[in-house]
């Protein structure tokens, strides 16, 4: 505790759009318990007082030490990353409007196809298909940052080696309680058109890896089992996407925004586009 | 420290398909910093002598005093939620295979038509539209565990009392660092078809709501701006889609996985479930 006399400062805090004070000690080189304890104190007396409402403290992992009193003062987690945890406390009268955490994880499956109307296929070292003898499509998680688009053909060049050009979203499953028991999954089906043909199998992750006709892949006697309508439904939609019988979702950027881009129906956007966008551009290799 | 001839027990773990283990001590009813600390450090010993890899520590609010004890003997921040922390340690030689913490945050627009073709639109309380003049869909965020077409619903129950039903996903957006400037946002456009005709707005949310022509919403002046071309082309698909000129992704069900549903396009779907599912059914108000 500070002695009479001395001056307490208050924690730094910056404003948000929301009439919220975001606290960022990730740059503080060191903070006492006792320190953070007082600050904290005066801080959310000064923040009550000042009308604000939503309260957010960013804890380094260097200042875990903190965390424990930033809970017993009423505050709860909000999300946390690797390097920092986020803490909240809400100060209004009303119900907390604070926004909600990240809540979905978000999956692709490749269907490949190459020059020869031939898709990629590949068993898994690990998994629930592991020593199954099922030939599956080259899958995996989209990264925090990265694009569908982006993601699909980074998992097939580090599973198989080959290069490819993003086609379209030919499907979207949503899955309810796939990460962690609770968080939903997405997992978007891409086809995507190979440039190269020779595959080089990532061996930590894969067993075999093979170009296979598409008749051959949909009638594996596994999308014939129980409880494997799912499989059938995504196999049998890559199989008229190949016969031309099937039209996804184009990737459609404008060059204004290129933080953003619009998945949507191939033979209007670039109707659309040429409409409504006159600076906008197709694309589906940026 | 447990003295002498004191038998001090391990963290109770639970081994998981992947090698490694996880220790929940959320019905823990209590435990000091120094049993804690004493107990992982034998359990850590024991866990890399069995070859385990991927540790997890499940810490309620209650137990945040054990936070600091766990990252001082290396562990690192995966994910939190209001009621937890979970801290993970990577005990393997190789790098690490643990997954990913959640990377996205799911948005919904509804483009709702009433009987005479009209949509509805919205004026928010806040946010960068606001005091503008723009009519906008209403838009929202889809909830943990939430099936896009049930929040498309739900929101526009709650910021205009209309009841619909769930038509189709026209497009979907995807908006990088758009969430705590590093989470993705996907945002799905969403046709519903109003079943009742009375506005009733949210107060704590809009300031008015109203149904418009499709054409006079489109040709807002603010769709014309510079930088507006992805509202624009938003617009011009509902556009289309009114005129019946433009298909998206149907919703479907099988019977047998009812955690999940596939988004495809419509014509194929029911054929394929026809052909593929004998037990499936398709369903657009599950």
């Amino acid at each position: 505790m500070a002695g009479e006399g001395q001056q307490i400062s208050l924690l730094d805090g910056k404003e948000d759009k929301f009439g919220g004070v975001e606290v960022n000690l990730m740059e503080v080189e060191s903070m006492t318990v006792d320190d953070f304890d007082t600050k904290l104190d005066l801080s959310l007396k000064a923040w009550k007082d000042q009308g604000k409402k939503g309260i957010w403290v960013k804890l380094p992992r260097e200042r875990s030490s903190l965390v424990d009193t930033a809970i017993k003062k009423g505050f709860t987690y909000h999300h946390a990353e690797n390097e920092y945890v986020m803490l909240t406390s809400w100060l209004g009268e009303e119900p907390s409007t604070l926004p909600a955490n990240a809540s979905h994880r978000i999956g692709i499956g490749a269907f490949v196809l190459n020059k020869n109307g031939e898709m990629l296929v590949v068993q898994e070292n690990s998994g629930y298909l592991k020593d199954r003898n099922v030939w599956k499509v080259p899958t995996g998680t989209i990264k925090e940052g990265e694009s569908i688009w982006a993601g699909a053909i980074r998992e097939v060049k580090e599973e198989t080696d080959i290069d490819t050009k993003f086609v379209e979203v030919l499907a979207f499953k949503e899955s309810h309680q796939a990460v962690w028991q609770r968080k939903t999954d997405i997992f978007f089906v891409c086809e995507l058109e190979a440039s190269t043909f020779e595959i080089k199998i990532q061996e930590s992750e894969l067993s075999a890896a093979k170009w296979m006709p598409v008749e051959e892949y949909v009638n594996q006697p596994f999308h014939a089992e129980e409880g494997k309508e799912m499989f059938k439904l995504i196999a049998n939609i890559c199989l008229k996407r190949s016969k031309k019988e099937y039209m996804g979702f184009h990737n459609v950027h404008t060059t204004k925004s290129l933080k953003e881009s619009l998945y949507c129906s191939a033979d209007q956007s670039a109707n659309l586009l040429s409409e409504t966008c006159d600076e906008a551009s197709t694309s589906t290799s940026l």
